[in-house]
């Protein structure tokens, strides 16, 4: 299996902690999105979309979308599973996932922040956008898992709802959002982020970071 | 079971379609959200994020995010399938639909395009924004499925994938967007539009319709 991804990409991020949990061990090809490198014809016959992550699997097939890339792992390595079994807190774990992959992160990534600089918008502007797309985002997550005891997102052991956590409280900070007052998320992310699964995923320590 | 939607929420509608596949009735709740009924306290302690839509179940729990509501259908009322048996068909259903859910739709929600008003956006450039999320997002799915021989996106019954693309079609003509080249697309929208299921989800047949 080869990854396709970019050290800060929040979306490559969940699916290194991924293949992490799952004891796998995948090359790593890094597309630089500021340089435009997912731009690339090769890049763009694999993912038409020019996006990372892509997952391309031995014999040739592609798997695009972060969040389908870790479902797709998680039916073919089932241990350590990363989607609770019983039905209803699947669904919560899901819904969970989907308030940072679909509401939060496409409206604050790399793209559509430079469609508003496109606009005129000063960098405070765009800095105040993308910090305000997390607040939200954030907010909506940690009334999500209040009542549940943790110490991870759901439960005992992480699931698809801190892997998608940890990148986006990376990016919450990078925008400079406070976030002194999401108890429960740094809860979680404090017991996720000492595992080395979650470690040695860290943008800091992929070879293309800068 | 009840269904909090609204008749122009594309996320609402997917779900809509979803009950109707399955052959299961729900009780529908609308909440205006040009009048801002999502934001509501009695809704936002069913659903923080104050969008729609949410499924409450009978029991009182409730479940949010569109695709996380669709898979949670799939698995427990599994006749007829959503998604494919195949894990890598899978994969690819559930990529496609999250091009649309996650890199579309919320990037030209009303929530985002009434930020961009804010900003002192003309109307032209936010319908220039919305027709250029839904052209880039069309464009990825078009080419995700050229080669699949259909008529649905992915073989000879609606998935999650159709589920999507349908209401995501009918975002893209409320902004202008030139459907004409997405010929793919067009044809998977043509075969399910005429079913039943379909065609009683769509907005305009919704008692909250304006």
């Amino acid at each position: 299996m080869q990854l396709h991804g970019y050290f800060r990409s929040a979306a490559a991020y969940r699916v290194r902690i991924a293949l992490n949990l799952k004891g796998l061990t995948a090359k790593h090809a890094f597309r630089h999105l500021r340089k435009g490198e997912q731009r690339a014809p090769d890049y763009l016959a694999l993912n038409p979309q020019g996006l990372v992550p892509s997952l391309e699997l031995d014999d040739g097939s592609v798997i695009t979308q972060s969040l389908g890339i870790i479902e797709w792992l998680d039916e073919t390595f089932p241990e350590p599973p990363l989607l609770p079994a019983d039905r209803l807190q699947r669904a919560r774990v899901r819904a969970f996932a989907q308030v940072i992959a679909c509401d939060t992160h496409p409206v604050q990534n790399l793209k559509v922040l430079n469609r508003l600089r496109t606009l005129g918008l000063s960098e405070d502007a765009v800095t105040d956008w993308a910090a305000a797309a997390n607040r939200e985002g954030l907010t909506a997550c940690e009334q999500l898992i209040a009542r549940e005891p943790g110490p991870y997102c759901f439960g005992p052991t992480p699931t698809l709802a801190d892997l998608c956590l940890v990148p986006q409280l990376g990016n919450a900070r990078r925008f400079g959002v406070d976030l002194s007052r999401f108890v429960r998320l740094l809860k979680a992310e404090a017991v996720a982020k000492v595992l080395p699964e979650f470690a040695d995923a860290a943008p800091e320590h992929q070879p293309d970071a800068e």
